[in-house]
């Protein structure tokens, strides 16, 4: 039997979860997991819910569902569970996140099809080759920046890409870019966020003289380093440890943190309410 | 306006949240919080929600909710949100685990009534006098311990107590208590079960050389230290560590693992299927 | 037999270690624990010993180590191990962190002598009387803030304190007042340093919508919340986590990462290198 | 200058550190690292010093220290630092241990050299054959079990073999190979040790209910999963797991904690005391 993931955000109020479930009934649907959340400073209503549904078609259980929740007026989403996002990751020179990505999605782990990879250096080639994943070299100077950047709107639209991976990729994107991409792109930074927003963060969190090391998964905003947090990590460190050693450690914290929050949005767990995420977690 | 906490459990199918949410628009009620699993091994539904209502009669909301659940024959618990559980807290010699309970309970971190402390010992006497929450001396030998236990029972009774909590009473209870406190009556363990099963678990701890030591609040059942698992939580020890630094280590983790492990049973965050247990936690 | 700790920094370059093991063989000294660190950034050696020797005259046991070491010009501390470090605590309203000292001060985890509470509420004084510690209430307001730092100096003289500890104590210390107790006064600051440094950090944590919100313990000097860090620790909050919970929540994290940051000063397992801490820790 | 690594064990005992630096201090030895453990239940002291010197003949840097600490009659281990531990890697079918392994041998995280991978099946010779790994395919079955061990034995001679690492190998030494190899093999168990010894932890976990799941690395003796434990970790996982799921979780678990054992047995930051190890971490 299919099963669907359905997502909705709207104005909370009395009524909602009755009506969708009502619309998850018409089409004969059985909830296999829902989860929601009502914020109480912002008044929106956000839900996640998987249910499985004799109605193979995915344009006719969308319509039951919006027939009974229109008078709430939801933003609302649902797919087949089996489709996945097609993403593309963009990396520079440190494959490590990259490298965690592509394990992952090959053992199953992360419901994501990998459609390309994007770098400015060569580096992680042979890498994607092992994995069969297309490689797109751009490079980026200060030159051809704006032409680089072009190039990678263009593979986005032509592989038809929801969702775009900073997986430790160290060119600044421009405003344009992060505005066209905007609720599909994530980054990884390498700090616990709001400490160390920037650059080197690993040097400065020797020098300050930190107890713990982080990593942060957010969205990408025109704001750098502001955008909302999707989940992080830390991991303990001595005084023992040189910059470069937090360099080492911070890799294990860096891809653990990006895969989880890749997972959580290739799963339509995640949801955006201001600049705070809701995160369905299982 | 009031709100109300709504447990249930079920076989699973189709339209049990539809006729819950049914239930509660047929009392004006909005849901605040809802929660649910479907095992997939058991079959079995669980489901927690809270809701508002301008209804103030409970037996009037539960009469809506049964009306449409009905035919679903659930398990079904509701009450009044500010209605808390009544608690006994057993305990011998060591009052960490109580002094904490009674802390969090005095700041209104864990919604419970502590109507009473039973003790086969004095020690913790002067502390909950500081609380005033009465002190009931129980001492047990090997002669007087059916005698001591039918003593618990009364109390228990009288007090008319939802919940029991062994915050490291040392003594065991026979069988038939634990058959006649089933469901409501949790233990700390004062490992990470299920290692170190019954006596000495820090002694134990040592002599293996584990790398972290833990805690685990579970119900108690007739099997000794084998009822369902409600919270665990683990704790990094080095070898340096002799077994009475372990005992002071494991002190946090224990009133950690149990004030946990008792807010989620207040709150009816805990379903049981099978000998597992279902925690919605916030 | 008396026990010693002795705590050494100096340039680091070969035969420090001998020198000082020497000292400690010629009073016969067996070394029951010994740590060290190198520090490569600035070339700083510091190191930690404790040691039994039949001696029982620490400035016979200081002569010999002297003795030894002075080509190092070492700054060189050694104490009686049972004689501990005299603490005054200062407290706002907020008694968690003061109530957590005390309790584990009672059991034996921490081995300082708290000699005061100071305080500019009345709000803790009946928690300090059960433990018979003296409570000095010594109000704050803009115009009485010299005349209380006064006071509060005075005191710290009188009882020959060696360590301030600020548990939530609300007030701003001026610069004068930091100055005078540099080296001895710690603070617990209710985020994870350096993000949100100064008023309010659980507010701002929730603003920026992070998933672990933490606590620091730090020496204090006159860059507010600038001081070297001592000890930090986070926990997992979810979006469905209010303002008011993170509060709640972050009331054991405060009270933990303080109590260890002054078990480990009490200790003398804390050495000051620039800006950063060596921790010796077990 | 070419640094050393010493480790030492012998009878605690006053006057050993002095021994040790003064036979280092005899070579114009720098000690750049020194940890050290006597343990108070056995009387063992343990120690292990990274220090250089300008003498590069390893035979009389050893000579010198023999010279100063004979009357202690330790164990005595030396090795220039950038001599690295000859490793040999078993598995079966599961790749992820032995990946992680690889991509951390080769970004210089863990020094040892990866002189051969041996399995009794083809899975993982890809992987090996990317890295450059030569790859020994034993095929294991009931009737060639013993020759089996021969040819593992016999690889493990001919490489010079310090250190054997079962990255999930899942065939069962024989008692006499344990013994043979016995100080230089390890194993992950995917359990939290002591709990779920033996086969199949993860349905057994999720038969239980545990609310963290772990794993263990551990020498292998002839008691299996008994042997002393180097490092342990564990991870969260909810209700809503299954049994595939807390594989999956688990593989994270497993390779973060092989890996960071067999870094700190190749940097011998591991020592025994009796059936525990003591571990002198950075």
């Amino acid at each position: 039997m299919p099963s669907y993931v359905l997502t909705m955000q709207c104005a909370d109020g009395p009524g909602i979860v009755k009506a969708t479930a009502t619309g998850i009934a018409d089409v004969e649907g059985n909830i296999l997991e829902n989860d929601q959340f009502s914020d109480p400073v912002t008044g929106q209503f956000c839900m996640r819910t998987r249910f499985e549904s004799p109605i193979a078609d995915i344009s006719n259980v969308r319509q039951a569902i919006d027939a009974q929740t229109a008078g709430f007026a939801p933003t609302l989403g649902i797919r087949h569970e089996e489709v996945q996002r097609r993403a593309v990751v963009m990396v520079s020179s440190f494959d490590h996140c990259l490298a965690d990505l592509l394990y992952r999605r090959a053992h199953g782990d992360i419901p994501i099809e990998i459609c390309a990879v994007i770098s400015n250096h060569e580096h992680c080639r042979s890498l994607c080759e092992q994995y069969g994943v297309p490689y797109h070299y751009v490079p980026v100077t200060k030159e051809t920046k704006s032409v680089a950047e072009e190039k990678v709107l263009e593979i986005v639209k032509e592989l038809d890409i929801d969702l775009v991976i900073l997986a430790r990729y160290m060119q600044i994107l421009s405003d344009d870019v992060c505005q066209q991409l905007s609720g599909k792109i994530i980054n990884i930074h390498h700090s616990f966020l709001p400490g160390f927003k920037g650059a080197r963060p690993y040097h400065r969190a020797y020098e300050r003289g930190v107890k713990l090391i982080g990593a942060t998964a957010h969205f990408v905003t025109r704001d750098l380093d502001e955008g909302p947090i999707i989940e992080q990590d830390v991991v303990r460190v001595s005084h023992a440890r040189q910059v470069q050693d937090l360099v080492a450690i911070g890799r294990d914290i860096e891809r653990t943190v990006l895969s989880r929050a890749v997972r959580l949005v290739a799963e339509d767990r995640v949801a955006l309410v201001g600049n705070r995420t809701v995160i369905f977690s299982q």
